[in-house]
């Protein structure tokens, strides 16, 4: 940790006691506390990955890791929103890293540069910007469809749409959105707006009662002609997919980030069970719980589990924050797919493990095991599955193999 | 199924609606629905597993798993709270059957008998019988340990202590419960009382906010100085441990008609996911969700894992209620230390790939898959994990290999 | 069991010493041990599964069931060798069967008739009909693909192809044949041919190095131009689909025995650790070896593996045998689907947690350990993996569930 | 990787061939082959971590584990018996290192000097030094318990004793042979002797026809009043003890380098089955039988257990080799008791699901999936099992976090 990792790790740190006594009761009543944006506001917490001459604090995805981490072993549905909004960097970062890479023409980077600048600079002054992508269409081919739509009109655009999940509903500043230019088909005509929370024709859903990660106002909203402005609008075709080349890792990046939610979470109840088991004791032979043989299993395989969430975490973090990227793109990517899965897997075992050394008694709707069981189920449905990330990997390197093996026969035949 | 089970099924079935319109709103607010009594009274259904003669429907633990299947897959926290009260029917079938075996003396007969008789009658009449045997002290030697107190005073008994959990707290008629006599060290001492529901010195503990099977009115109770007289008590000395020497099978028999409870909301959440993703359908291809490569993963697992459920339950069936044994009772008991661990980590599993089948809209508080997730964690964790069935499993088959081998050593070696 | 299965299962008893005396070098040297044959046969056991007015022992899938787990237990290659003798059984059965059933017309019957009891009057007598369909071709959609031609000529046909695996083979008195008649392009073509072990264009493939079951003899057949006459083929065509329709399991039936094989030899390994380290004892404490946390863990585990193998195994068996079929046969064939992965999982985890048990003395190639791990592992692999049985029955179960879904919506519309 | 680590791993990269070569006939015939002594010897690797003043290549054990990982992609076995070569570089080592941190005394300090310097500059001239420790004889406490006796005599030592294992027996120029001094019951009397492989008394055991690894020459040796001179011996008193407190890992250290002998015969395996299914093809639509659901399920888990493998073996190296070690030594024993079950496990995997991969005809006893197979069941067992691991870490931390709470009590009550 350099010292400005350090400061800022600190501010992190300040920021728990709160997240921690709110948690229980945020997670019994579904509610986001509001008094958590202020919170992360003063400690300068929204402007983390943000640059310094932006306003931020110049934090890297380590920063960003280390605070969703930090703050999963506090409150993980606080962890989870502030991912969220930190994800939203992306839109400003890549767009500025995909000029300098000379992907737009000159007519372009001036309305490119003014949007991720405007991101950027809202976020390192304490805004809150919600990243509002899925929807509830599916299709077959792809992890995230959009169906929301942009019309370009007079000065502006007008959105329409629904977006199905989305943390901060109702207590992010903007909701940074997604949709599709009129006459696009692709990836390649999608742009982003900034809709105020409180615009006309924004409408929230119906509260969504999650199984865990209940505090994250998740609810999603709909679009009905929401009007937002020139300016207010990344509307240039492949804009979107040109900052994606500029992602050193998954999607927009930073995605390794969700997954230290996860493992703080199951750091703090591995630790609370081991308090509790090791503190503990039978009446007949004055032993702690911890050390009945079932416990010792339990443990075991509750430690392994646990290295196991910290091995694929520390390692994806790595790839993506090598000052020398070692690893190709393509293979960052990979090692996500299946990362991600690796992860939640292991910390929901973690979460079941605790479950069982806790006995009947531990097994309540509030306790730190029966919490981390459904904040962690969440983790195993979030985003993508881990079976998924398997498959997907299998083609990829069923694939690639093909393809290698073909691209070195012509040669040899040409021999 | 014979013309009898088919009746007392139909009797099962007449109930299920009443059970399944109430079970989300039950699961909500923690509370065991007060008409669910009267609708099981009036259906005859306390009295499912007692003999005609007594009053009841003349079921035996067939009919009482197929019960608990059943109401399982529309309610399973009313499907628990049932199947306690059912196990008290043991209190009376067990003393009978060693009566007649000739475990009890001349003297003890009549007293015996009468309390046992007593048991099967109010449970004929439709009388609600909890059982109420944990308690929170921990023991490394014994999976329950009881710490309650009977002290014999004039025309009765005075009983002290606190039952950990216990079904139907507050809404049982009688709770029966399990203390030890003074001047008593082991199960020898183990003596039975009824206790009514609201006899002076009884007090319900605090309400329990169980992660899963939250409508059991699972509070438990605190007994101060409570009173039972001689005729509500089963007081002989041995009783309680000549009794356990009748069941065919684990404990005080029944067992596995728990397991059947998982199993029953297994089904339920299976068939709820295979419909919901068979009948949505892809945006672009217009196939269903459920034929999807990762889907396809996920319901060969499920469907594997719900079979599995059923075989380990359907054999303890087999061997506990088969006409002529075909197990000695040490390998019944082997057999289910095996099977509840099986049964329940199958059926969770379960669960877990109908969440991910179900994705994040489904992955909610309310839904059937996130109550699945939660009532089935229970399972895990309620009697014992599965983790210490076979541990205890381990045990026996290696040193009854030991025992068996050493036996036969003097043997060849007097040849 | 009836006497008459007692009987029969005593002639199965009568030839195991044998069988286990020969294993290991059987093993070693990857022979079948050709005196084994007449063994077999001596002990009426060739046919054990024909009728006994074809001069067969009488016995059903229970006793095949029953005698290739025995022999599983004495010598797994010798049992899986006799399971597939005993599947030609179904070349006579199924057809007489399906002449009963009317799917025959006047003009086939004698044909098929007589065919199919000069395969029971065969096997009745004792000789050993290897059956052999497997082919190296492989197509996406079948798991078994045939390649192999029959030409009508004068007098009888004339076959060309190759049989990858089959066992006995140079060993068998005949090799029963499948092989699709010209003109034919799906498995209405498909023939059944008698190919006399020593005909004229019949050759031995190179010598098959198995990792496990090696004393199979399954180095598979060429055959080059050879000669069949009518009465040796069963050439009517549609003839192997209509008795495949007569089967009340998989495919022809019987495949569960093969499952028995592979339990038998799990069952050996379980009791062989058992003992080894029962008996064998700490220097320092004087506990047995299997009494440390570490090998109570594994046999924990060991023992629910097992019981997990026997458990479908055993329902398999009712499902199949039953006098009154309770299952339709798609579900028949669907629960072999999951139980013949289920089964051949467990067992290769037992045998794995007997490797562990027994430690790096234990692990040898020739030890009870390395060998069930290397038999165990053929199990994995053989007829197809678990992971293609779960994947056909997530087919299976979504696809019906969709038609189920489909079906059910007209009729509501007609109302 | 430095310059000297290329040109170091140059010269493993040129005895791979030769190794590859010889690998099938070497696991046929269980033998080592002879004339890879003289290859690795030549080719300087027998000195590969002996520092240069020694005449070694001056390697750490970075080079250490990416030699046998490379080694273990061409021969395991040899990568094996090559490992245990050089773990004997620790004998040297360490006890300089204790030396240096003044834990012998000044009478003790040029005998302990004299042993050391003689084991390094034989190993950087080129002499194989057999690391034997492993005994028969089991304690209930201890992994290795040592039986072996060293009694004093004029001018130096008589050894008797049976080794059990240990690689390169009959192959290594001397024997290190760990044995106990008279008159010490505990680790403290450990010594340790150079024991020529031709000495008068020394025998060699049986061939030991090992399930796989059997290339190893792993037959151990009986001693028979072996006499070891005086300057051959370490027989200075907790010298051993001593030296191991040196250690940053577990044991002697450099076990992780076991761990790359089994990742790099499963990184073999996979790739061979990778480019043998991507290339064969499905006779009717010709897409690559990798491409099949079941081949995608099994690539994806095969790609996440060796990812998994390289994960707990990377971070191994990582605190083993950091120049600032950032994890105490307790932490780093920790990690590798969970480490080598997690890489030896996730190794198995990858071998079986290739055998599934590959089908029947891939499953024969020397084809790379049959090898890896039977190698890779021996990492299971080799040193100890997983399970083993798990129950230590389990031990640990539920005693260390024991520790941890009363330590604090005290203080807390003190304020």
């Amino acid at each position: 940790m350099t010292a400005a990792e350090r400061e800022r790790a600190q501010r992190v740190e300040s920021v728990l006691p709160a997240l921690r006594a709110a948690a229980e009761q945020a997670d019994a009543s579904a509610a986001f506390p509001a008094s958590h944006v202020s919170l992360l506001r003063e400690a300068g917490l929204l402007g983390l990955v943000v640059p310094e001459k932006f306003g931020g604090l110049g934090g890297t995805l380590r920063d960003l890791a280390a605070a969703t981490f930090a703050m999963g072993t506090a409150c993980p549905s606080t962890a989870l929103a502030y991912f969220f909004h930190n994800t939203s960097a992306s839109r400003g970062l890549l767009p500025l890293e995909a000029i300098d890479a000379g992907l737009f023409d000159e007519a372009e980077i001036p309305v490119v540069r003014a949007f991720a600048e405007k991101v950027l600079t809202r976020m390192g002054e304490g805004v809150w910007l919600a990243n509002f992508a899925s929807e509830s269409v599916k299709t077959s081919g792809a992890n995230i469809t959009i169906a929301t739509t942009a019309r370009k009109v007079d000065g502006g655009w007008i959105l329409n749409g629904e977006k199905s999940f989305g943390c901060a509903t109702g207590v992010a500043d903007y909701y940074l959105t997604s949709a599709k230019l009129e006459g696009y088909d692709t990836a390649e005509g999608l742009a982003t707006f900034f809709v105020p929370r409180d615009a006309a024709g924004v409408s929230v859903r119906a509260p969504w009662d999650g199984l865990g990660m209940r505090a994250t106002a998740n609810n999603g909203i709909r679009l009905d002609d929401v009007f937002v402005a020139d300016d207010e609008a990344l509307g240039v075709p492949k804009a979107f997919t040109k900052m994606l080349t500029m992602s050193r890792g998954s999607f927009v990046g930073n995605q390794l980030a969700i997954a230290a939610v996860y493992t703080g979470c199951a750091q703090r109840v591995y630790d609370e069970i081991l308090t509790a088991t090791t503190t503990r004791r039978f009446a007949d032979t004055g032993e702690s719980i911890a050390s009945s043989p079932v416990h010792q299993v339990l443990f075991g395989e509750m430690t392994r589990d646990l290295r196991t969430a910290y091995l694929w975490l520390r390692y994806q973090l790595a790839v993506e924050t090598a000052e020398v990227p070692f690893k190709p793109k393509q293979e960052v990517f990979t090692q996500w797919r299946l990362g991600k899965g690796a992860v939640t897997e292991a910390c929901f075992r973690v979460a079941v493990g605790a479950l069982k050394a806790g006995g009947t008694s531990a097994a309540s709707m509030t306790g730190v095991a029966g919490r981390a069981v459904r904040d962690l189920a969440m983790g195993l449905v979030m985003t993508f599955p881990a079976e998924r990330g398997m498959l997907e990997v299998a083609r990829i390197v069923t694939d690639a193999h093909a393809n290698e093996l073909f691209a070195t026969a012509p040669s040899e035949v040409a021999r």
